[in-house]
């Protein structure tokens, strides 16, 4: 059979099909996805659950004409294939390959970039405004957005304001009752009470009954009867739903599998201007069977065999553990100890592993959603009555708690703990997921505690260290991925808050650095002439270890910090701003991320992007001791 | 007639007064307000506006083991003065005196410090959680919380999360329709459209009239129209109201200036565990004539003449403009030669002076509500598709959109104009409003300008310079007040990005200073011998001078920096660092905010604390002078 899939090389081309042939077309673009997929590793069960809505999209509205904004963009795989790049979509998340997300600099058909969750009605509303002024009115903006980013109160604040802009807005809620793990809150019960329409189907079966009963009755009274009905559907359809009491039309729900019945809905809601939702059921991993039902495994699985569906592990005899599982254990560790300890996840319970503790102390582990703001701000709420959350948000999101972190837990000296997985380069997810700002950005934070250990004996000490009393706001960023050592159940050590330790002693050159960078240092200090290049761990940016930095700088004539984060503002900075205010002689070397947004690729490659991995460490290390022979 | 607010110096006392004296108490305590703003500057209509709820909130809870938290925080006047602050309130707002917002540390009454808007639900949720977890679940939470305020999507994100935990919450809406300026967004417009309950009372009253109609009709049809009556009130009272879709029981609209009825009500909702909402209307500025109807103006009206309702302006004559002036101008001038430009605020059009342009282009002005997060990402839409948005947010709350800045304006190099007004200290407002941070955490994000004017000519500079082509991602910081200038209407001279300039030559001592405290800067250097000390305005942070700094750096054995910001990763950090990465020998003395939070006080004072006013400066460069001759 000839495919139809190969003969598309743009939106143009799709038009070409006859709707009949649309179902087909979905099946292989389905086949590919799971084709590619379980070779490069992505972000499957979102991008299948969209596969009908986006040939429905394409197929039926103007792109790029017709601004589509992907949000979080996980899910803009079917889309990237179907706008000219179906035959690079295998370098997908792979270095100097496509993008996992949509990018504005990658294809014109990615209106917006995203990677972080709940932009896309602000984006595509900022879109239609322009349109509106620019007397292109028949020019659509489409903001594609799951019931998970929906919860972000970005979303909402859009969403706000999109009713009161009469612009040519398209929300279409994606709704599968999952983000990574299973929704939570209030909004996702209400969507699924809108779903199963209970109340209103109730309703309009009453009301219908009440009709048929009194047919016999007079003009008048029937005339008070549909009174009644038509305030019945006024009321359910305008302010009865949320999303029309924001001024926003609400049609659905529709189901997202049927690319018939969607292209006909799309060509309908294209006559109707201003700012409109639909409301469409899909089901993640829709069309392979084990994705459907473990939806959270199948989020994105790495390598699998799509004949058997079974998920491809490395072998994992006696190798590390993941920093996450450290956290994850630890944390439930400490927690029975020490009643004071909860756990506070934006939606994240699997991938920070707070799920360990919730399948123990359920009543003490809190999943809010997509709501990083919240998070910090509950976090500090549960401090301020005396309990010490422990509150784990990704790196790169917590940029979008930066002013809760300040307002509402530095400022009153809360002793929340955050703890920020994901810190430094994240691999493959790119630009968007990079944890690189966060050592610079919370450094500026008064009395904030900024700890990153070096390996997972670290992590589990910064733990048990920031819930004995007295601490204060702490925050502790580690990577993602394995640690070092499988012996990782050491016994917890407090720390003193704002030393570091030395690793390895030598004379000519001394090392500072902080986090599991430090690993990479190790490797490369181990390659210079035995006792030339010394190597600490500051353990903290902040408070600083102005001791041993005193010593330091005194003692050697060059002082290298390493650092997996951006070179403005961080541990190079910092010490930068000490050698400088203290006027101290030696010269100082900063190893860390260039100021500029690095792209995806492996953790290796990346790392020796910014020269930070341990060849490149030692090359300037080899470097700086024929200087210091001088 | 003998006083019955003298009496009362705690939550205690009140609670011996009977119901029947409680609305004197309200007169007495609005007097006390009213007495103390017009002489001693604050928040008034705010403050006015929740006088009845205030007294009976601690009428019927057990403060503080109940926990109030009031949203933003500046309407917590009454509870200052009810909780045992009656005799120091004098000091509002003044060096070493109160501050304008509840403070953790000032008294136990405040349960959370607030300032910035919309944290209440998420703090108060925190607190419930924890009663809950300590078995105190007859300990209630309430947050005080603005329509304003609740558009900011940290309170919907509160909301959404208050739902799923059945802790023991009281979320109280205070709808006066206004934040500062009236409220715009679809939230808004719903509040109007409950609290007025047009389509509920109508079907109310259809069913009604249908009841009566058929009273002759048999037992089985009444049952049937009993039950759609029933059908109704739970679709309005539940699925039809938003609050209720989130898992919240809905109380209300009640008359928030009866206090008597408010008792009343409050008494009943103590009965009612679990999270429940009082839809509570007031009037901004109740009980000061001119307050009520000049809402806007009378937020924080300054000085006045109590028995008058004059506003006491200090004489103006030809006295330098605002800096919100001549934003506010010279983006009209700009927007009228530019059609690209469009003006974006969070709910300050009249603080930030977008209003200005708002009367002339209003088709080109949005006003978001308080909504940053969603401000920049809608600014980033508008700028894919073309325009050029000045995006104007106070410095403090930039804070709240830093991922959005990162995210969706620098990685994407969109021409978004930040424009960050109250810049540096603030003064009365304190600690959660100081302007201190943005120059850190703007330097470290990639491709972004960051820029601060040294006075009003410079900054319609920099607002010229942003909208020219090809400029990309653009922030640019001043002060809140007055300039330097009364003649500002200087022609528009494109600066080249990245250049600073020379205010003063001398040969032994060159500061670097960036913004408006360069004015304090040139104040100290005319107190030195002339000749002696050079004065470099960088105008730009980033990208940094680095041909000016290795010309200094050679030149000069001294390089003091001056930054109205935090000294953690500001101007001096970026001087440090370059001198640093270049091995330049001159010492280097970096003035600024030091690493903690500055509490309030007029900015002169301020100042002098951080040794940033003109004499400080002075002092250091003459001791740095004598050293310098050795």
């Amino acid at each position: 059979m000839e495919s139809l899939l190969e003969k598309i090389n743009s939106p143009e081309e799709l038009k070409r099909l006859t709707e009949k042939e649309l179902p087909c077309l979905c099946e292989e673009l389905r086949g590919k996805i799971i084709d590619e997929c379980a070779e490069h590793p992505g972000h499957f069960g979102a991008a299948l659950g969209v596969v009908e809505l986006t040939v429905a999209l394409h197929y039926v509205f103007d792109t790029p004409r017709d601004n589509l904004v992907w949000d979080v963009g996980h899910q803009a795989y079917a889309h990237k294939i179907l706008t000219g790049r179906r035959d690079v979509f295998h370098t997908n998340r792979q270095y100097k390959g496509i993008s996992g997300f949509p990018r504005r600099d990658e294809s014109e058909y990615d209106s917006f970039g995203t990677g972080h969750s709940s932009t896309s009605i602000s984006a595509a509303l900022g879109m239609a405004v322009a349109a509106k002024m620019n007397s292109e009115e028949e020019r659509l903006s489409v903001a594609v957005i799951g019931d998970g980013a929906m919860t972000g109160g970005l979303a909402f604040e859009g969403l706000n304001n999109a009713g009161i802009n009469n612009a040519n807005l398209l929300v279409i809620l994606n709704d599968n009752n999952m983000a990574i793990d299973p929704n939570v809150g209030g909004m996702n019960e209400y969507l699924l009470d809108i779903a199963t329409s209970k109340t209103y189907n109730k309703i309009k079966e009453d009301v219908w009954h009440l009709l048929g009963k009194f047919n016999r009755i007079s003009p008048g009274t029937r005339n008070f009867i549909q009174k009644i009905d038509n305030s019945i559907k006024s009321l359910v359809m305008k302010q009865g739903n949320l999303f029309e009491a924001f001024g926003l039309r609400y049609f659905g729900p529709v189901d997202g599998h049927d690319v018939i019945h969607l292209v006909k809905v799309l060509r309908d809601l294209k006559a109707i201007k201003g700012p409109k939702l639909l409301h469409c059921l899909t089901v993640k991993g829709r069309g392979f069977k084990q994705a459907e039902i473990e939806q959270t495994v199948w989020h994105a699985p790495g390598k699998f065999n799509k004949d058997t569906g079974e998920i491809i592990k490395e072998p994992l005899s006696n190798s590390p553990p993941l920093y996450q599982e450290v956290f994850g254990y630890t944390l439930l560790d400490l927690a029975r100890a020490n009643p004071r300890i909860v756990g506070i996840t934006p939606a994240m319970p699997t991938g920070c592993s707070l799920n360990i503790m919730m399948r123990e102390l359920p009543d003490r582990c809190f999943d809010v959603g997509i709501a990083e703001q919240h998070a910090v701000t509950f976090s500090a709420g549960l401090a301020a009555s005396g309990l010490i959350p422990f509150c784990n948000i990704y790196s790169s999101f917590m940029q979008r708690a930066y002013d809760q972190v300040i307002h509402d837990v530095a400022l009153q000296r809360l002793p929340v703990v955050l703890c920020l997985d994901r810190g430094g380069l994240v691999g493959a997810d790119g630009a968007t997921h990079h944890g690189v700002f966060d050592l610079s950005f919370l450094r500026g934070v008064p009395n904030m505690t900024v700890a990153a250990p070096l390996d997972e004996s670290e992590l589990r000490n910064m733990m048990y260290t920031a819930q004995l009393p007295g601490k204060g706001p702490f925050s502790i960023r580690y990577p993602r991925g394995n640690g070092t050592t499988a012996e990782w159940e050491t016994p917890y050590v407090a720390l003193e808050v704002g030393k570091g330790r030395c690793l390895v002693e030598g004379d000519r050159i001394a090392i500072v650095s902080i986090g599991t960078i430090g690993n990479e240092a190790m490797k490369a200090v181990r390659q210079c002439p035995p006792g030339s290049v010394a190597l600490y761990d500051m353990r903290f940016l902040k408070p600083l270890d102005e001791e041993l930095l005193h010593d330091l700088l005194s003692r050697f004539r060059f002082v290298v910090t390493i650092e997996e984060g951006t070179l403005v503002g961080g541990l190079g900075s910092a010490v930068a701003e000490f050698a400088i205010d203290h006027d101290c002689p030696a010269r100082i070397v900063r190893l860390g991320i260039p100021d500029r947004f690095v792209e995806h690729g492996t953790h290796e490659q990346l790392l020796r992007e910014c020269g930070l991995d341990a060849e490149s460490i030692y090359l300037r290390l080899r470097e700086l001791l024929s200087v210091s022979t001088l």
